[in-house]
């Protein structure tokens, strides 16, 4: 029973809400439940005992009833595969309440591996030409709009002046604004804007869709001057946007929706943290920016979860990049000097709704979202 | 603004777990999240809110603090593709704690957009010959194993008589198992055993991966004689498994498995229901069996969960077919009485580390699982 190990670990720290002899039960059953799932007395082979069950590192309290647990487990155990990662991270546990994926750390031999953003922060930036100050982001929506009217409403977007014009995550390829049709125009109205402005501003349709129409779509989105995509991985799989990230003839950056994903985060006992899923995760999976709900919103997000994410986004990962938090969820331009505060100037700003509120036309209601970012920008 | 609607609704009970006022509002702001995210007061168009915008149909008390809310969609919302249905379903609102998607309608303009199962349980019936009796099934683990002990394994699980031999979800494309020789010898050593037997179990390896790997994989797994495939939806996304549900050439059943995916089933008051999760979205995507942990096991699923997805594999949902539940998570053979009480026979049993204690080998183990089956079965 030898098997080609090399001894190196990663390691993961798992947030425990049980009293505490149950955690340190726990924390031995996790190292087993996400390896060999298998009677620890019936394992003979040395090499699966001493190597291949995850091992318990560090058991240490956390507050009233909750304990951090430090497992690591043979970086074999992945594959090298994101999927498998995953799996061994919080495959099987995630059926259990009381566990969280608090964090994990980023072995060596991961590094070549997983080549994570392609663009990350700084390259986005690079594209944008806006080396050092917050970017503006906003949607077209909502669903139900034709395809002239979407085109109309980018347009209009990118003449103000922002930097990033996305899809609504729920546009996918509906009869009332079929894709093609819909990113064809809409990429059209975004680089006529850029021409009359002399801006940059990128135009990311969304391309969420099963493997083989998500890959289609995102080739012709290329083709059609997108200079962006859109995509969940909640829906479409962590796989699927790696894939995208992976692909030298795209080439595009990429920003990861929550959709979907959020049962994940929705109790600080369970499931993953904010700094693990938008931080880590979607930086494994390539993702350039981490679209995610700002405090204070549609969405009951804490200090604290934007803590995690603020943190995530640009904690060490080896030869990862780091990318961008992109906080939206019924932000108004009112909340941009607190979101300065919070978030500094390595942010994409995302307002929807509420640029439609504003002035006489969404270009006025763009206006006064960037001079409201000048105003409370970092010096 | 004219878009062209049919007019044709589907409708999604979601649970909500909070006071009745707050519960009542919340249905009326789930019908607007999960469509046009905007705000409803700048909507203009007469089709957008009449039609677009998710429309309450029914509103009911159900138990303590505890409502049920009925909200209809247009079918054109979701494009007909599973990952935007599943978005207008619960893509958003996953990330708000206190609403859990219970169940929803199967409209009949569905029907033929969504092939589901391939074979579905009477499918794989015919294929194991087995008309009328619940399904053994077992797994070859753990991982860290080399090719060559868990060949062996499968061939003596199949040598004792099973239905079902399927890979951990843990043996993914690692360097002490390599994805493709262990398919081949796998497949081999199951096929030699049924040659010995004159019975018909199918191995079924795990290709969850990234798409195109996965796609790969199950390709090189058909060719080998694999008999079926496991994948892990939560992982490779529910657009991977419906990938190959739709292939024509593969042709082969599926079992979905619920790693990764259980932090939408471990609070009653938030995510996905069993029956939704387990029965509707599993079917919806193509898998023919869904593996789902048992009660009293390693997974603290309750009488209730197991209801649900009893009830979830075989509700009417138009003209997809029913499919197995596929119930594990650390079953010994003594829970075949009463697992059998409970499932009837439309069930495929899994069991693990057990059989491994039983007798003097495998066979051994598998022997006296069937004994057991057959000697609770309903007659």
């Amino acid at each position: 029973m030898k098997v080609p190990l090399s001894g190196e670990r990663f390691r993961a720290v798992y947030r425990l809400t049980m009293p505490e002899a149950e955690a340190r039960e726990r924390a031995r059953a996790i190292g087993v439940e996400q390896t060999i799932e298998f009677p620890a007395d019936l394992v003979t082979g040395g090499d699966i005992r001493d190597h291949i069950i995850g091992r318990v590192e560090d058991f240490l309290p956390s507050g009233e009833g909750v304990f951090e647990a430090v497992v690591s487990y043979a970086v074999e155990s992945t594959g090298a595969e994101l999927t498998q990662a995953l799996n061994v991270l919080f495959g099987n546990i995630s059926m259990i309440p009381g566990i969280r994926l608090q964090r994990f750390d980023w072995p060596p031999a991961f590094d070549g591996k997983f080549r994570g953003p392609r663009f990350g922060a700084e390259g986005l930036r690079q594209l944008l030409s806006a080396s050092n100050r917050p970017l503006l982001g906003a949607v077209i929506k909502p669903m139900g709009l034709s395809v002239k009217d979407l085109a109309a409403m980018a347009y209009d977007l990118a003449l103000g002046g922002l930097d990033v014009v996305k899809d609504d995550h729920g546009l996918a390829d509906q009869s009332f604004a079929p894709f093609r049709e819909r990113v064809e125009r809409c990429a059209e109205a975004v680089s006529r804007a850029n021409r009359e402005t002399g801006g940059r501003c990128l135009y990311a349709p969304n391309v969420t869709a099963s493997p083989t129409a998500l890959v289609e779509r995102a080739r012709f989105a290329k083709a059609a001057g997108a200079g962006g995509l859109l995509v969940t991985p909640g829906l479409a799989g962590f796989g699927a946007l790696q894939t995208l990230a992976d692909d030298e003839t795209l080439n595009l950056p990429l920003f990861g929706h929550p959709a979907f994903a959020g049962s994940f985060i929705t109790r600080p006992s369970d499931g993953l943290s904010p700094f693990a899923l938008y931080g880590q995760i979607h930086r494994m999976a390539g993702a350039d920016a981490a679209i995610h709900p700002h405090k204070g919103g549609r969405f009951p997000f804490t200090d604290r979860d934007i803590d995690e994410i603020v943190q995530g986004v640009r904690a060490p990962m080896g030869t990862l990049k780091p990318i961008l938090p992109m906080p939206g969820g019924g932000m108004t331009i009112e909340n941009i000097p607190e979101m300065i505060r919070i978030y500094g100037r390595d942010v994409i700003f995302l307002i929807g709704g509420d640029l439609h509120r504003r002035g006489n036309s969404l270009s006025d209601g763009v206006r006064q979202y960037r001079r409201a970012v000048e105003a409370a920008a970092v010096p």
